[in-house]
């Protein structure tokens, strides 16, 4: 590595023009996932970052959170909880609803997931508008939990969703942002 | 660890009665997961397996396998490369239809996931109907990688996935059954 390891991450991402929609440049994350030194500069960016923090889980929200959430949490000696879209976990769940740019979405968790006052580390890959972000965290502390700070790969700070995650006051970290 | 490390871990999931549907019994790895040490335990069951296995890369199917398939690529210092559902991916992408219970599914992968000779593993959390493994299996062929095993942690063999499987001469693994 002769290179900063956060520029490095952020030369490996894919920018793909007009997806999903036309005019938007969706940042691709599956370069750096497929080539294992990359993948790998990526996860200990994340690991030296929390490896001496105190902390009891880590969250990844579904889906592409659970791609460095659960190697976080393997690395780190946590256990892994999953966020997922509504109707995909079995048991007991609580709800979190939250506004898109056009309609609803929801965000589910077990009930069980978090024991009170259990410190948890929350990922995802992106923070754009941070709905999704909030949703989670919101849900996290209605299960008790002590959300430590919200991490993900990519900010796009444009979008809001980092000012707005700052402003409920939940620390944030990202790699890099376009 | 007094016990064998597959019964702990088929201990450790949870059997949830008519989910998704009345009469069906599902098999939820969340507690797995959320305890550090059976999470733990579950990924070394599979870095003992693959670890002297030359292998290139590993293949998550979304978005369960991406749990378990991504510490495993981090672990064994391979890439990661997501099989995902219709419409997730956002480069160029190949796609491989499947018949459920009830309609048809599709799964995609980016035609520059895999080079031609590279050597796969393949992961999901669960082979029922063996359908989205199967399909999963036939893209990555279609890109020309070997793909050297089909592996999950649970294995639902009164629902005939691991003997279709087999029948396509697939290797395959599985921790535990029901």
């Amino acid at each position: 590595m002769h290179t900063d390891p956060a520029e490095y991450i952020r030369n490996a991402i894919r920018s793909v023009p007009d997806w999903p929609s036309p005019g938007v440049t969706f940042r691709d994350i599956t370069p750096i996932l497929q080539d294992p030194r990359s993948f790998r500069v990526l996860v200990d960016l994340f690991v030296y970052r929390y490896m001496r923090q105190r902390l009891d889980l880590v969250a990844g929200v579904d889906a592409r959170g659970f791609i460095l959430g659960s190697v976080l949490a393997y690395e780190l000696n946590l256990g892994f909880v999953p966020v997922r879209k509504k109707g995909k976990l079995p048991y007991q769940t609580l709800a979190e609803e939250y506004t898109l740019e056009y309609g609803n979405a929801t965000v589910e968790m077990h009930t069980d997931a978090v024991k009170p006052g259990q410190r948890v580390l929350l990922i995802d890959d992106l923070i754009a508008t941070g709905g999704t972000m909030v949703a989670a965290a919101k849900l996290l502390q209605r299960l008790g939990a002590n959300v430590v700070e919200a991490a993900a790969i990519i900010d796009l700070p444009e979008l809001g969703g980092s000012d707005i995650l700052k402003e409920t006051g939940l620390p944030i970290y990202t790699v890099c942002s376009f």
